[in-house]
């Protein structure tokens, strides 16, 4: 399939990023977004096109402009996700193709198909990239370099658009990860959502440990590393933890049991059982070569 | 008192990087340490003085260098500080400042005492700097620069020998702040500790829960962030554990009664719990103002 024009809904760090990478690379890019504060921006830059459009918009008139678009992207918070492939159903021409970037995917996968319009093929999306960090500001055109970028169709889904949308990705500079939306939603509460409802209980365990008294001055790489995260935006966690709850929680015991492995072994003074908990750690890695410098070009 | 000489016994990246700032503003700087290839290294950069030598040295003659040292810092693991005082404390002049750079203080603090010789004033220490690394190698002139350097004199402390360390510490670029023992382990508990064993804890959940299947390839800087320090050094963190087990006993007991409330408020699927528990853990922030950027100049 042949793709000229690009629609993304929602202008945050993920959908800008989207926008300023398709734009750069040569495809018209639409942009859609509830702020026009956003919208404006934007346009501005050049990023999307004069046409477009703020999807609270009591005039839809303006919503025609998104029959142009080859592919479809939307980037709200996974729960928004629903009602806004709702609003947009009429204005997807056939043949397009839909994908989301939201940070779960059986849920998504499962209750767009209720909504999808007919010729349309979905395939749930999801690029790893970015950071606490959320909103236009934050986007740039290269987030999604060397960053690898989840596909989930299903027995359903046409391979065509599969196809195109891998082509796209390719072109973000990102690496095509194709999986069931179990399978992702699985890796994903092990690699991202325990990591973010471990550092999120670490600052409140600090945070109710120093009881006012300044702990934070004396807080070193140790704690700002591992509580980094803990600044993400709260709405977008809801989403993603009530949309992934079963895996985050089976996370969650296990995490806690190895907790427990490590406590067991503080309670006992037992060197040999600390060092070798520790050792184990340090063999699997932090998903880094050693030396490797800090990634966040901020 | 007037320091002309001081002695580092450690070469690691801590008491590596205290010889550096210390030589470079001006010190001579006698080194000790039980690797040659440390020590040569050391000396060919002109760190630390020709007579610099092994603690393990057969020939203990060469020890009288350090009678010319005018302070004395203890830069080993937490449980090598007394053997290490034991060895050297018959060289040490009267009237010199000992100090230590250990991770804990209670413990130190009360076991120095007993193998302390006399006319010699020990001062606990720490300075709240470095990272995952260590070594030599990864020593720098300028570790301490803006870092919080704590000390922790007890009553019976003389107060010229915690003039003495202050000034020093200074000249490191580091802050110092005054605490007792026991303070000083329950903040770092907090605030260095249980971020240390919550990594390591969450690095061996994933890689339970990953069990081979490459989980690490879709890692991205969630991850990372919180488990960047789960590789630091597993000998020096069984010293750490072993020396402040009350505290970080207790922190884990915090930390867990945290995650618990989150994992209720995912369990019962409650958006407004899940997102007061993530409002709170933003408010109190990570330690760093909006929009910093990565601290790591490596």
């Amino acid at each position: 399939m042949s793709v000229s024009t690009v629609a993304v809904a929602g202008l945050g760090i993920i959908g800008g990023s989207l926008a300023r990478v398709f734009k750069s690379v040569g495809f018209e890019v639409l942009g859609i977004d509830s702020d026009d504060g956003t919208l404006s921006a934007a346009a501005s830059e050049g990023v999307v096109s004069e046409d477009s459009f703020n999807i609270n918009s009591a005039d839809e008139s303006g919503f025609r402009a998104l029959k142009r678009a080859d592919v479809v992207f939307i980037c709200t918070p996974v729960l928004s996700i629903v009602p806004v492939v709702r609003k947009l159903a009429p204005f997807i021409k056939r043949g397009a193709v839909l994908t989301d970037t939201g940070s779960t995917k059986r849920v998504v996968v499962n209750s767009v198909k209720e909504v999808l319009p007919k010729g349309v093929a979905f395939v749930g999306g999801h690029p790893m990239a970015g950071s606490q960090y959320s909103g236009y500001g934050f986007s740039r055109v290269d987030l999604f370099s060397k960053r690898p970028y989840i596909l989930t169709p299903t027995e359903e889904t046409p391979p065509e658009a599969v196809e195109t949308l891998k082509a796209l990705i390719l072109k973000t500079g990102a690496a095509p990860h194709i999986m069931t939306p179990e399978e992702h939603d699985r890796i994903v509460a092990a690699v991202s959502h325990l990591p973010q409802v471990i550092a999120t209980s670490l600052v409140n365990a600090v945070r109710e440990s120093d009881s006012g008294s300044g702990y934070l001055k004396l807080a070193g790489k140790g704690y700002k590393d591992t509580t980094r995260i803990a600044s993400s935006a709260a709405g977008i966690w809801v989403d993603i933890l009530l949309t992934n709850k079963d895996e985050v929680l089976t996370m969650i015991s296990i995490f806690s049991r190895q907790l427990g492995e490590l406590r067991r072994a503080i309670e006992s003074s037992s060197a040999p059982d600390i060092r070798s908990i520790f050792e184990r750690a340090r063999q699997y890695g932090n998903g880094r070569s050693e030396g490797f410098g800090c990634n966040d070009r901020r």
